[in-house]
Order: C-alpha cells, then sequence, then structure tokens
C-alpha cells in the first residue's frame, strides 16, 4: 500500500527541499518536524550508488541544537554520558543521551566549534527543548537553540573523491568524525567526516538555509563523472551494518531502551566526576544486568516486502521475549534480516522464536553478525 | 506535487491505523512521531460533512501526557500559564505552556481525571520529554508518562446525535470541554465534549490501544444513518475559524510565538502565586508590549492552490514585516484567507502588503473578522 504526504506548514522544509524535488524525490517521511527524502523511486539503484559508487542525501531534518556560553560545557557535560573532558575542537564525538531514567532519548554526534560552542547533531527527539529545560533550572548561563544549519551527506566509496574534488586534498587527512570550518564558493559550512552509514563519506553542514539549492548543484556536478544519485539514509545498509536508529529501534514513547541493552554501554562513564543525568538510574540498571540485549535476526522465508512496524517476536508458546524493530530483505546476504532486542533469559534456552505477519508466523534466528556470503 | 509517505518504523502507527486504510485514507502526515490521516481522497465532501454533517477523524497522535503522583498538581501549576487552583475533574482546561525564555511550546488542553492524575493533550512536539526533566530537575515526586491513550473525533452538527446513540442521553449534558470517564461495550475511554474545530462535537480518548479498529468500526456503524465520514483535523475550518495549529502557526524552531502576540495572552495569570516556567520572561514581554499581534489575511487573486509553508508578508519596499502562516481559498467566505502575523508598527500606516508566490506577488489585506458573505 502506497499513501501520500500532505505537504504543509505543520512540518518544515528542508532548504534542500526545492533541490530534491528537481532531482525527482518520490517519498517523503517526517524527522525532527522536517520532511525528509525517503527515496527517488529507484531504491536498488540507490543502495548501490551508496554501496559501489556515491550518494547524496538530504539530511538537513538532523537538526543540530547549539549549546553556546560561559556555562556550556558544564552542560554538555551533564548531559551525556560520556566524559566530555577530552573532547576538542574538530573531532566529533557520538554521545547517548539519557533521560533522568536512564532510558536512550537521543543519540546525536557532538562537534566542539570552539570553546564554549557545541552542537549536537540529533535524531528524531526535541532535544533543544529538553536541554534548554535543564539548563534554565540549573540557572546555567547559555544559550540553547537551533541554528540555520542544514547537513548534506555525501555517502560510498567514491564520496572522497568528489569531496576532495570541491574541497581539496586537505579532506584526506580528516580522520572519522573530524571536521573543519571551511567554506565553499563562499558558501560557510561545516566539512566532517561522517554520515548515517558504514560505506564512508562526509556532511556539508550548510551553514546559510538560502544556498541550499546551490549548494546541492555543486555537489550534483562534482559529483556527476562518478555517478553521484541523489539518494537518503539507507535502512538496508544500516541493518546490514548494525547501525542504531533511534525512533525505528525504539524511542521513548515505543520500546524504550537504555544504553546497556541497545550495546552503548561502552559509553557511559559513571568515572567522570560530574555528575550527569540519567547516572543513579543507570548505575542502578547496571547492578541489576540488563534484562534484554540488542540483536541481529534471520526471518525465513520468501524475501520480505514492505515492513511497517516493529513486531514481537514470540516463543513456541507465543510469550514475547523481544522485539523485531526493523527487517529488510538483504541480496548482500541472501536473506531477510533484521534488528531487534532479546530477553537475556533466552540466552541459554536454544528456544524457537518466530513473528506474526500478514501471511502468517516466520521462523526467527538470533546472530551475532550477518556474516558475508 | 504529491509525493509518498514512507511508512516505517521511525514513526508509530496510530491503533486507528487498520481501519483508517480500511476506510481508504489517501495521504497521511506525521505528527507526535505518529502517522495521521491528512485526507480521505475527497477533501471537498470531508469539509461538507464537517460543516453540515459528522465527520471522524483518527487523531490518536494528539497524544496525552500523564502527570501522576503527589506533587502532580504542584507541577502542572508550575508548566502552566494559568492557575489550575480551580481545575476540577470532569472538566478540562486549554493551557498555553511556555519555555522558560516564555515562548509558546505547546497548548494542550489539560484534563484532571482525578486528584494528583492529569493528562495534557497535546499537540506536536514531545512534552513528555520536557516536563520529565523540568520534575526531576525540581526533585518532585511525580510520574511523566505517554500512556496507551489513543483520540477519536467525532465532529460536526450531527455529532452529538451520534454520540447520544452510542453513549446515552447524558452526553448532551456535558459542558464544553467537559469529560467523563466511561466505556462502550467494555472497552474503556474518556468521552469529551472537545475537537479541533468550531462545529462542536465529541472526543473518544481510547484507553485500550488493541480495540482500536472495534471502537473505529461502532462509531462508524452508529454515524452510518447520519452520513458520517472519515476525515482529519481540517484546515480550511480551522482557518476559518481562526483556530490556532501549534506547528503551522509557528512552533519553537520556526516563527516562535509568545502568547501575548498569538492571542493567548488571556491565559497567562501572573496572580497565580506560584511561580511558573517563563514567567519572567513573559512580564518582561508585557511589560514591553508585543512586537507582533495575530491576523487573519485575506489573499486577493484566483483561488490558492496547495499552500506547502509560510510566507513572509511584505511592505512594497520588500520589507518583511508579518507572516501567513497558512492559507486557502474559502468558498464559504468566496475569497483566499489566512491566518498569520503583522508587526504592531504596521497598526496605522494603512501600507499595502503582499506575500510572494510562485505566479509572483499578490495583495494581502488584514482583517479582523472574515465576517460571513
Amino acid at each position: 500500500m502506497t499513501f501520500h504526504i500532505g505537504i504543509g506548514p505543520n512540518n518544515r522544509k528542508s532548504c534542500y527541499f526545492d533541490a530534491t524535488v528537481a532531482a525527482g524525490v518520490a517519498c517523503f517521511s517526517v524527522y525532527n518536524h522536517m520532511f525528509i527524502p525517503a527515496h527517488f523511486g529507484d531504491p536498488e539503484a540507490e543502495y548501490d550508488a551508496l554501496m559501489t559508487g556515491v550518494a547524496m542525501w538530504d539530511v538537513a531534518a538532523q537538526r543540530q541544537v547549539e549549546i553556546a556560553g560561559p556555562d556550556a560545557f558544564e552542560l554538555i557535560q551533564y548531559l551525556t554520558t560520556r566524559d566530555m573532558t577530552k573532547t576538542r575542537v574538530g573531532q566529533g564525538r557520538y554521545v547517548p543521551i539519557c533521560n533522568h531514567e536512564g532510558l536512550l532519548i537521543n543519540d546525536p554526534v557532538l562537534l566542539m566549534l570552539e570553546a564554549g560552542r557545541y552542537w549536537l547533531s540529533i535524531a528524531d527527539s526535541d532535544i533543544a527543548l529538553w536541554a534548554s529545560a535543564i539548563a534554565a533550572e540549573r540557572g546555567m548561563d547559555v544559550r540553547v537553540h537551533e541554528p540555520d544549519v542544514s547537513p548534506l551527506a555525501i555517502q560510498g566509496p567514491k564520496a572522497e573523491r568528489v569531496v576532495a574534488e570541491l574541497f581539496g586534498d586537505w579532506v584526506k587527512e580528516l580522520s572519522y568524525f573530524g571536521f573543519r570550518q571551511t567554506e565553499l564558493r563562499s558558501i560557510p559550512l561545516v566539512l566532517a567526516r561522517s554520515g548515517w552509514s558504514k560505506q564512508g563519506g562526509f556532511e556539508l553542514y550548510l551553514q546559510d538555509g538560502t544556498r541550499g539549492t546551490e549548494l546541492w548543484d555543486m555537489v550534483q556536478a562534482a559529483g556527476a563523472r562518478h555517478g553521484i544519485r541523489p539518494g537518503a539514509p539507507n535502512d538496508r545498509e544500516r541493518i546490514e551494518s548494525g547501525l542504531v536508529s533511534y525512533g525505528a529501534d525504539g524511542r521513548l514513547q515505543v520500546n524504550p531502551c537504555n544504553p546497556f541493552e541497545i550495546g552503548l554501554g561502552g559509553l557511559v562513564d559513571f568515572a567522570k566526576p560530574e555528575d550527569f543525568v540519567g547516572k543513579a538510574a543507570l548505575q542502578r540498571i547496571k547492578a541489576e544486568g540488563a534484562a534484554r540485549r540488542r540483536v541481529r535476526y534471520v526471518i525465513e522465508g520468501a524475501p520480505l516486502g514492505a515492513f511497517e512496524h516493529a513486531l514481537p517476536v514470540l516463543t513456541g508458546k507465543g510469550v514475547s521475549v523481544g522485539v523485531l524493530s526493523e527487517a529488510i530483505y538483504s541480496q548482500r546476504f541472501g536473506a531477510n534480516i533484521g534488528v531487534g532486542m532479546i530477553s537475556t533469559q533466552m540466552d541459554e534456552t536454544g528456544e524457537t522464536l518466530h513473528v506474526e505477519m500478514a501471511e502468517g508466523g516466520r521462523r526467527v534466528e538470533i546472530r551475532a553478525e550477518f556474516g558475508d556470503g
């Protein structure tokens, strides 16, 4: 089944919206109250461009929450589970953010732009609202807001060539999550080696929303001879690669997850001297031991079609012992693959598990990795 | 231009999703991270049903934030700009919510279910995240969460007949925003005289998400002989009626509004003894005088087509002095009508104003009311 989307002022348009329409976008979703392209009509070709060539994605909906002012470091240290002391300008860090109950509410990349000024490059939840409330309640001297910043991702094995042609060979020296403030024909932006895939690439954090089409067209032109294609954050690749998707894998309102069960426990630093949001709850959760763990699933049977929502993973007796968050048919692995959670009580049982789909039950198996071939 | 929407686990399905698909939903939007029907393929007939008959809307995306516990009243009093002292069980209240800077971040209806337990029936922003942070930072003994509650709206002049047939004649005694905990063939729900239109009607706050299709079908069956139609919150009617739409008219991230300029200043109660979020900022804003005020616009020229995003309202010299948030052609008023903001400095000038649309400039005029005919 396919449905249209209402394009109206309830959700925002990205500054690349017109450019993506000109490029033939066929399908949108909504992320951080903003329309985000979902595909351009040829998902197979878009996947192939990401895996073997180069793709460009409007990810402006990955909004930035800027935290700036005398107490900015203190607030960042309090909001995240990692020790931010060693954070330095030019090196991004993946930072889980939990609420006071120790549940994941976002998993942004943090960019320290200068002393006292940070961006959180966020997944889909209103972190500016949440962070500004905490700052105000604690009487911190800091400004929390969403600046005019709109990331454009260039992803895939040929991404570096395209970006080097645009910016110069210095981009090859950028470490993973490394970034630099720069410009492109006077368009101000931050260039980072980052992006929501494991195929390598960069994100251009455009800092002037009036120049979205101009930047899009420049990237398109530079990428043309490398076969660049417009696309979107790719669900198949992310499931194959095991990337976390806050929102799809769980969100505060549906299947809430703590960092230990979702595989981010290593990024909870109880040793840092300062308190942080959720610390007491996370200590309790850790002491009790996680009740679930993140796994990969293989789902038997014919290639899956559209996977619209999470399904409970059931024992033979129909008891729910886990969740299949998202699944897709992978030609690369020749199987239906998915990600989700399983109760740690199932670790020893070897019990047969299944999910109920429209056409009936399908057996699922837990995998540590999918493994090629 | 029309585009498809990606139906996947990044956003939630309403518990009425399957029922709306069976009823022929054609277009969705996303609200509070949940798919919400936008129309069923015949906007004219859907508007007519609302204005002259009865319509049923899946508004499950209007989520409830439950605040419960010993400090629930104290938290509610702190989060809202109104004095909650006189709130009583069974009578909902429209309560603006501002952030610490005095900017509107939501405009829910509050339902006091019993002493120490409230629902905020919210517009599109993560209020549970925000409110729980404030509660935790203030050390309050209260639980903030999103319960399994999914409103189904029945709106239009014949709504009362349908609801009376379902529940009995007692529903006729309900005051505006009055509500009662009840059930329908053992389905637990709260019935309220409310809904996002000025055509009258009710909302059924279903409290068991497994019974969405069952409830939808019962309403459909009871409404059949009154010509009930599936529909959705109706932009034309809301613009004609001047209802506020948090999100479309402005949100924290785009065109942020304070309550004084958006016409909700009467709901800011500085006299209440307790402090509340944004109080100091709101006192400052009030003392300085609002820089803008909410207005209705008439836009000259041929009937407007799709209105996709807010436009600046410009003087002859091209200076932005306001915003047209949303506009639509109204047959009822025989004109293109819209809502938005204008600088209070323009009150005396009588200067000619216009907006730039794809096909060129269009003159706009400010109106206090549209007035019939």
